[in-house]
């Protein structure tokens, strides 16, 4: 029992963090509970009741079923929810109507192959992609309704009615819905994709900066927050499926904040590509850096200056690209620090022709350095030496992502 | 008009060919239709009507809901279903009963406060990780059983009835949906991951194949089968989701084929892993392809042959670990393929050794050699030499997944 009792209490102690960490969450669960109690009130009060019947039922689900974390995310739902219903329950009424007309003996038949057929029919829609991405709870929905209106139209009389009502309070339901989600502390996907996107440009920065620093490190402890920074770039590697998630979701919100209503959303997805690309760079920039076979102290010396200048310059064109898109205004300076960082790595590429020329004219102090640590002579040569054309795709890819993020600039 | 009309077609055309390219997304509507029309029976069929009467609904609505394409969603989904529908409509049953005893004018303000609380605590539950992993759905329909229940409860005098009733029709529900799912073509989310897995290695070893050999073919012809063949540790990439979403459904499935009830999941999410990061790698070396600076022939011709018995060893390693997976066998020569991949990639090691001496002692076919290219001299030596580490990686990363494999083996 003793264990029992710890296991809850690690559980507790868990939620109570997750709530600490992010009270939007608490404030999420607090708008549900406000959300259901107010809809309940339509069975607490009598002339409420009067109004719907039993089919109140209906606008509790909703508000359950369609209340999500996040604007455009309780948006889809709703509006999917909404149409889906309108859409079946329309079509179920011109089955009910020609399956009626034709005899007692064929009536379930017709509802019968129909219901077959729809239901196939919409569940096959749902793997095609441009459905699933923004109509897949309304196709789900809509063979709710359709079953349901149609199979208890053999049945019921008052189909019409039913139909009529269960809309009504639907509509209901999700009106409410989007009242408290937009009213009360609203999550607008989109500002989360933004700061999504801002924060992982920041983290890639910081990650590039330690990377290049770490390597050209002679000191052997590595202090826990500077190891913390740079794995910041697996956060990048990871977010593949919440940018377009949020991407996805953001498209059904309003003009809210700075968004516009045809904000491009798009253009995130792609910076989210190019920073993912960055991100792989960076892992292998990792690997030397954890690699047995590090290059001899001479070389590393004489290449620090102009690799941390190249680290810190790509570094820095990244971090003004985050302010770009913080602030959603052309960096005036961002020119001139894309100018500098290709200097820089101009700078690297000449440092490294002078060093294959001090190798090839056999200069004594080199060569002296080289016999003591001769196992190790060219693989610290490679290890140093492919750092640059990481520089140059990182450089490259910086650029693209800038290039893309002025063409989203101009578009807003 | 007739770009509508185009358009439709256009829409008709993609849905055709995802049907040809996998007709189990056909087959999943058709059971879907199956599953409704059978349990639609309990409308037209006078004496199952008369058992549930109008609850027959809820039946119809948990198939719909329910029916997910792999029988592991469908499992998690029908067992959180029965669950959370159970504890929430005793739960409610208890609070309706303590509200009943404590007069009228209190009644409401107590239903009020629970389903306030209650719904509240189950949706911030849905945000904590294991929870989220494996109880989001039963959470949900926990509040919405529990509100409905102690809502209409306050209406309603047969509440007891009403909460038995559904519960019934729910289990009558999920029991036609799991039979249906697993009976009628079944799609197991654990053989699913496992073939994906499998695909997915034996892209890797073919990327990793065709990454080497171009980076050495001289010829600019590329054919586009290769060109594919190349890029298909993309798939590697992107896969991360999928491969958590199938590896959680998993879980839930029973014993089938050749796999028992307790499958070592976890594995392949890490086998998964350790592909990611050897797909990583090959990014980097796809980076050399394409990169400007390419190596003088002389060097690239003196390491052609080294480099290319690395990396085909590599792949084999790659091909055998698949086969290893496929047939859940340790192989017998596994060990025998990784020493010969690991004597390559030492040779390939030894070879760089003797490349930087050569440029040390200066020797003159080298210096001729270099001076018209003076330019891209060390560049070039770069782009080789950084594949090492690259093989390092690799067959490091190979390695771990190889004893990931095996003890993954020895556990099932």
């Amino acid at each position: 029992i003793a264990k029992l009792v710890l296991k809850v209490w690690m559980f507790l102690e868990k939620a109570w963090k997750l709530a600490v960490d992010d009270p939007r969450k608490v404030i999420h669960g607090l708008k549900v509970g406000i959300a259901i109690t107010f809809v309940s009130l339509f069975y607490y009060m009598r002339p409420l009741y009067d109004g719907v019947g039993g089919n109140a039922m209906w606008a509790v689900m909703t508000v359950v079923v369609v209340f999500e974390n996040t604007v455009g995310a309780t948006l889809y739902k709703c509006l999917n929810r909404v149409f889906g219903t309108s859409l079946a329950g329309l079509l179920a009424i011109g089955v009910h109507w020609v399956a009626s007309q034709s005899g007692e003996n064929l009536e379930p038949l017709i509802v019968g192959v129909s219901v077959f057929l729809l239901a196939s029919a919409a569940t096959f829609s749902r793997f095609i992609p441009t459905i699933k991405a923004r109509f897949d709870y309304g196709a789900m929905i809509f063979i709710l309704t359709f079953s349901l209106v149609t199979v208890s139209g053999y049945r019921m009389d008052k189909l019409f009615d039913m139909a009529h009502q269960r809309l009504s309070t639907i509509v209901i339901g999700t009106a409410l819905c989007i009242l408290v989600t937009t009213l009360i502390c609203p999550i607008w996907a989109g500002k989360e994709l933004y700061v999504l996107i801002n924060k992982n440009m920041d983290k890639l920065a910081n990650s590039l900066d330690g990377c290049v620093s770490q390597y050209f490190d002679h000191s052997d402890e590595k202090s826990d927050s500077e190891d913390k920074a740079l794995l910041g770039y697996k956060c990048v590697l990871n977010s593949k499926a919440t940018e377009e998630t949020m991407a996805n979701f953001a498209r059904w919100e309003p003009a809210h904040g700075r968004f516009n209503f045809r904000h491009p959303w798009k253009q995130y997805l792609k910076i989210g590509a190019s920073m993912r690309s960055c991100a792989y760079c960076i892992e292998a920039l990792n690997g030397y850096i954890n690699s047995e076979n590090q290059a001899p102290e001479f070389i590393k010396k004489h290449l620090s200056n102009t690799c941390l200048r190249a680290g810190s310059n790509s570094s820095s064109v990244i971090k003004e690209l985050a302010k770009t898109i913080k602030t959603m205004k052309k960096s005036p300076i961002i020119d001139l620090l894309v100018g500098e960082m290709n200097s820089a790595v101009q700078d690297l590429q000449n440092e490294f022709k002078f060093l294959s020329c001090l190798s090839n004219s056999n200069s004594p102090p080199l060569e002296e350095a080289a016999t003591p640590e001769n196992k190790k002579t060219e693989k610290p040569q490679k290890t140093t030496i492919a750092t640059i054309p990481l520089m140059d795709i990182i450089s490259a890819v910086t650029f693209a992502s800038l290039l893309i993020e002025i063409a989203s600039r101009i578009e807003a």
